[in-house]
C-alpha cells in the first residue's frame, strides 16, 4: 500500500460504518495528506485579520460608513469582537493587520502595521490599486506568515475587516471565474433592495469600463482591496511552509481565488471553514469541487468561521488519532 | 421591554451586521429564553448513550450482526469509540446506559444497568414492546436523568447504539408524522441496494399488518425499541428539569419526535445538533421548523452529532456574554 491507501485503510477501520463520520473523513484525509503522517497534529493555531478600507465605499456600496473599518480594528485590539471571543475560545493565536485602513493608528503590540495606503483608489476612475501598491502588498503579506512560520504554526486561518469589501471579491470572482456579475453581488453587511440595486449597477459598469485581467494580479490591481491582496500573498507563503490554510468567508474565498490561480495546487491544502449567506459563495466554494465545513447563515467575515469550525478539524485529526478499529476493539465488521 | 425583547436587542446590538451570526444567534437566544437569562451558562454538559438490541435484526435489515451492539458498549466503555474521542475533547460527561442488549455485561463503574429485556420482539409477528416493558423504560429513563440532574447539569445530548435502530425510527417517524415509509425508510449503516429494498418490504409489511397507533406510547409499544423508549422518557424528563436537550441523528430525533408527541412544548428547549445523512432525518427536522447545527454527512449516531455541534452552542453562549456592543466599542451603527 502507498502512503494514501495506509491513510484511507486507517480511516476505514476505525469502529463506525464506513464513512460515517462524512466530511470529518475528509478532512483527517487531507491534513494526514499534507503532513504526509498517520498521526497527524495542530501546532499554534492562528487566524490573521487583513483591514483595509476602499475608495469604492463612498459610492454608496455598503450598509456602513467606512469609519467601521477602524473602529473595528479598535475592537479586535480591545477583545471587544466575535473573532476575539472565538479566538479564546479555542486558544487561537489572533494578528491583526491595518494592510491599508483610512485613519492611521497608534502602535499597539496586537497590531502589524503594513499599510499600503489610506483606503484604496476610488475604482469607479481607474484601477483600486497601483503596482507598487501591490508589490508592497504581496511583500508584507508574505513577511507576515514567514514570522509566524517561525513560532511554529501549522494551520493558519484567514479573515478580513473592510467596509465596501464584498465590492472587491465580486469584481474578482466574476472576473477569475468568468461568471456574470449578477451572480457574484450579494447585500454585504445587510444592504437593502434598493442598495443592492445600486451596488449592481456600479459593480456592472466598473466591468464593463475596465480592462479586462489576464491574471489574479492583475484583477487585484483593477478591483482591491489591499487586504485581499495582501491575503492572498499570505495564503501563497502557507503554502509554501506546508501549512493547512483554513478559507473563511466570501471575501477570504476571493482571496484564496486569486491564490489558487498562481498556484492551483493550493487547494491542497485549503479547508473551507463555513458557506457564507452571501450570494456568490456557494459558486465560488463550487468551483474549486469543495463543501465547507459549516452552513449556519454566517456572513460576518474576520476569520470567524475559520475560529467556529477549528474544533471539528481538531475533531477529524482525533478521531483519527484516537478512535479504536475493529481489530483493536474486537468489533465485527460488515 | 419584556424578557424576549431585552435579549434579542442585546443580540442585535453587538459588534455585527444585523444576524450576521446566523443559526448561533438564534441558539444563544434559546438557550437565554429557557435560563430566562441575559447571560446563560452551560453546566456539567452530559451525554448519555443508550444500547438495546432489536428482535428484527434477524430479518437482516442492518448492515452488521447484533453482536455489534454488545461490542460497541464494550468498545464505549475502553474509551474507543468516536463519542468517546470527542467527549473528551469537549470535556464532556458520557454515561452508557445498557437498555436492553441481547447479552449481558459485567457491572462496570460507567455502565448503567437499566435493561428492559434481551433485545426487543420481533416486530414481525406483533408488538416490539409489551406495556410492562415500555411502563420500564419510561420509568428507568426518568432516573437517570433525574439522577443526573443532581450534579448540576442544565445541557444534556442523546445518543444511542443498537443493530437495526433505523428501522424503529422509520416506523415511529412514518406513523407519528403520517408519512408514506418510503420517504422514512435509508441505508442504516450502510445498506445496498438489494438490501435497502429489503428492508423497505419488511417495514412496508410491519406497517400494513400493525394496529395503527394512537400515540407515541402505542407507537413505541408496536415498534421499538428500549433505547428510542428510554431516550424519549429521558428527553422528557430533561425538559421537566429544564435543561437544554441536544438532540443527535435520526435515530434520537425520532425519540425526540416520541417525546414532543407527549409534551409539545418540549421544543422550545431542544437543539437539533446535525442533519444527518440518512433519508428522512431533513423531513423530521423540518416537521419542527428546526435547523440543525452541522451539516456534514454524518450518520454515525451514538450523540457525536450532539458532542461535535457542542463548541458551536458554547460559542453562541459566549459571543452573548463576551462580545462588545456597539455602543461599549463605540463602533458606529448603521
Amino acid at each position: 500500500m502507498n502512503f494514501e491507501q495506509q491513510l484511507q485503510t486507517k480511516i476505514d477501520l476505525k469502529t463506525k460504518p464506513l464513512q460515517a463520520l462524512g466530511l470529518l473523513e475528509k478532512i483527517a484525509y487531507k491534513i494526514g495528506k499534507v503532513q504526509q503522517t498517520l498521526t497527524p497534529n495542530l501546532v499554534a493555531p492562528t487566524i490573521i485579520v487583513f483591514a483595509a478600507d476602499h475608495g469604492l465605499a463612498k459610492e454608496g456600496v455598503s450598509a456602513y460608513p467606512t469609519e467601521v473599518t477602524y473602529q473595528m480594528v479598535l475592537n479586535f485590539l480591545n477583545h471587544g469582537a466575535a473573532i476575539n471571543v472565538f479566538c479564546k475560545q479555542h486558544n487561537i493565536n489572533l494578528k491583526v493587520v491595518d494592510a491599508g485602513v483610512s485613519k492611521d493608528f497608534a502602535p499597539h503590540p496586537d497590531l502589524i502595521q503594513a499599510k499600503a495606503g489610506h483606503g484604496t483608489h476610488n475604482m469607479i476612475s481607474g484601477p483600486a490599486i497601483t503596482k507598487d501598491e501591490l508589490a508592497f502588498c504581496f511583500s508584507s503579506g508574505e513577511q507576515i506568515v514567514r514570522d509566524i512560520a517561525a513560532t511554529g504554526t501549522n494551520i493558519i486561518g484567514f479573515g478580513e475587516m473592510g467596509i465596501g469589501n464584498t465590492s472587491s471579491a465580486s469584481l474578482l470572482m466574476s472576473s477569475l471565474l468568468d461568471l456574470p456579475i449578477d451572480k457574484c453581488v450579494g447585500r454585504g453587511t445587510g444592504l437593502d433592495d434598493e442598495g443592492l440595486k445600486r451596488k449592481k449597477e456600479i459593480l456592472t459598469n466598473i466591468i464593463n469600463t475596465h480592462p479586462k485581467p489576464a491574471n489574479a494580479k492583475d484583477a487585484l490591481e483593477q478591483y482591491g482591496g489591499y487586504e485581499i491582496a495582501q491575503m492572498c500573498a499570505a495564503m501563497l507563503e502557507a503554502y509554501r511552509h506546508n501549512m493547512i490554510i483554513l478559507v473563511d468567508g466570501f471575501i477570504a474565498s476571493s482571496a484564496f481565488l486569486c491564490a489558487a490561480n498562481l498556484e492551483p495546487k493550493i487547494t491542497d491544502n485549503a479547508i473551507f471553514c463555513h458557506k457564507s449567506d452571501e450570494i456568490g459563495h456557494h459558486l465560488l466554494i463550487r468551483s474549486f469541487n469543495e463543501q465547507a465545513i459549516l452552513d449556519m447563515n454566517l456572513r460576518l467575515g474576520e476569520g470567524t468561521g475559520c475560529a467556529l469550525a477549528y474544533p471539528l478539524i481538531q475533531s477529524a485529526v482525533a478521531f483519527l488519532n484516537e478512535m479504536a478499529s475493529f481489530e483493536s476493539a474486537n468489533v465485527s465488521n460488515k
